[in-house]
């Protein structure tokens, strides 16, 4: 496959898309489109780009895909601008980290001729920008593909095969089923990520180790995309909130109590599951 | 400096500090103890030793410097055991990660001419056993020295300096503002961590990445050690949790509120607490 590709919203996840794509030849022609011109430039900089735009309709009048790489919060919007300029037989996909709200607003909605199946990449960083772009973010990594009850099973194909082409894995799933997992797989720590160093008295920073630093590391990411992503999937977020707040109060009168049976077994079911990620 | 060293348990840390000690020259002749003949036999191999033995008023005897790296609820009677077999003018400190109970218990309360000095440093892994030992793990690190009110400023002295010729930063601190402190640094985020690990459903394991990997990493870490950390600093803890469950209550709040305003404040502070770590 030698596609035409156009990325719309050229940062880490689209710079990274970029440069996988051309060094594995997945595409032949790559064309970045960003609202910055800054962005542009710095991703001009690390050649990743056949063209760069700021003009959507020009940067996908000639795209077998398009990969929306924007907050959730614009991807529709996003998808129906680009769409209206999209050749017929286009495909669009994202890399949205929900999924339920798109497949409801987009599926078989677009013009005539072109067509959305959402995509999930669970990879990235707590960086940003298109210099900490990775040609290898997608390798080992899963990608969920969540097609709609309109998504024509071939459209579904040619976005799977995309994306293995770029070295992932890829499983299709249904969008709520997508959300209701990724709210507790990433949504939740990023918030008890970021509760956690909320918490912190500014002096005592210089006792923080390892420990504090890698279970808050998340609460790094840009205010933007996770806001975005926290009311995109409020219900299922608020949901395994509740589980992850029960257990705190488990733990907290197991504490009381100097009860050192729960303890015990709190920290064994913790660790049991942490030991089963690998 | 060229001390004779008695590590008291073999571990990742015990092992450590051999390996440090030796490597620096910190230690003319370094004797690990340990009740595991497994474990000593594991510490031999890696040539950490000058010599392994079980029994402690042997490894002692000659020791100007004993560490205990045991369990925070086995130093109190191991510092007993070990003084009443040490020579007069040998000093004893510990890594344990709670403090106000052992200089409570110790301090100026050991046998004439024994004296403790509590330290902890902050370095470890939620790997165990000397296999995973390392002769640089204290270096660019912080090690905290809590002497009590009777602890002789030249006993502080030594401890001090002995933690500085392994690499580490030191820091002396009361131990009652350690063990505070360390409740919010180190202990609320094993709990926190545990809990979230405990809360995975095990059909979700495959959609983790990054995020959930490094947010609960520590959840690894073994059952007896952190059990008697949680229980020897119960109120620090308990306290340190009832901040942290409020500031979750504060997130649940704003998410069920669809609140943008609410979300973007508590996301920030807890974005500029992580970033100042660095």
């Amino acid at each position: 496959m030698r596609l035409t590709l156009a990325v719309v919203g050229v940062g880490l996840l689209g710079g990274s898309i970029a440069l996988a794509a051309r060094q594995r030849r997945v595409a032949g022609r790559i064309v970045g489109c960003d609202r910055s011109e800054g962005v542009l430039e710095r991703a001009a900089a690390c050649q990743m780009l056949d063209m760069a735009t700021t003009d959507l309709a020009l940067a996908v009048a000639e795209a077998d895909l398009v990969v929306l790489c924007l907050p959730v919060d614009a991807i529709v919007e996003g998808a129906f601008r680009a769409a209206a300029h999209c050749r017929p037989g286009a495909l669009i996909t994202d890399v949205g980290s929900t999924k339920g709200g798109l497949v409801r607003a987009l599926d078989g909605r677009l013009p005539a001729g072109v067509a959305f199946v959402g995509s999930h990449p669970l990879a990235g960083s707590e960086k940003s920008g298109p210099e900490h772009a990775r040609a290898d973010l997608f390798e080992n990594r899963l990608v969920v593909v969540t097609p709609g009850a309109k998504t024509p099973p071939a459209d579904v194909a040619r976005v799977m095969t995309f994306w293995h082409a770029l070295g992932a894995s890829v499983v299709p799933m249904p969008a709520e089923e997508h959300d209701r997992a990724l709210a507790m797989t990433s949504h939740l720590p990023h918030v008890v990520a970021s509760a956690l160093a909320g918490v912190l008295p500014p002096e005592w920073q210089f006792l923080t180790a390892t420990g504090f630093r890698d279970t808050t590391r998340v609460a790094a990411g840009g205010l933007e995309m996770w806001r975005a992503i926290f009311l995109a999937n409020r219900e299922p977020l608020l949901h395994v909130l509740g589980r992850f707040r029960a257990r705190l109060e488990e733990y907290t009168a197991a504490l009381a109590a100097g009860d050192a049976e729960a303890l015990a077994r709190l920290w064994l079911e913790g660790k049991q599951s942490r030991d089963a990620l690998g």
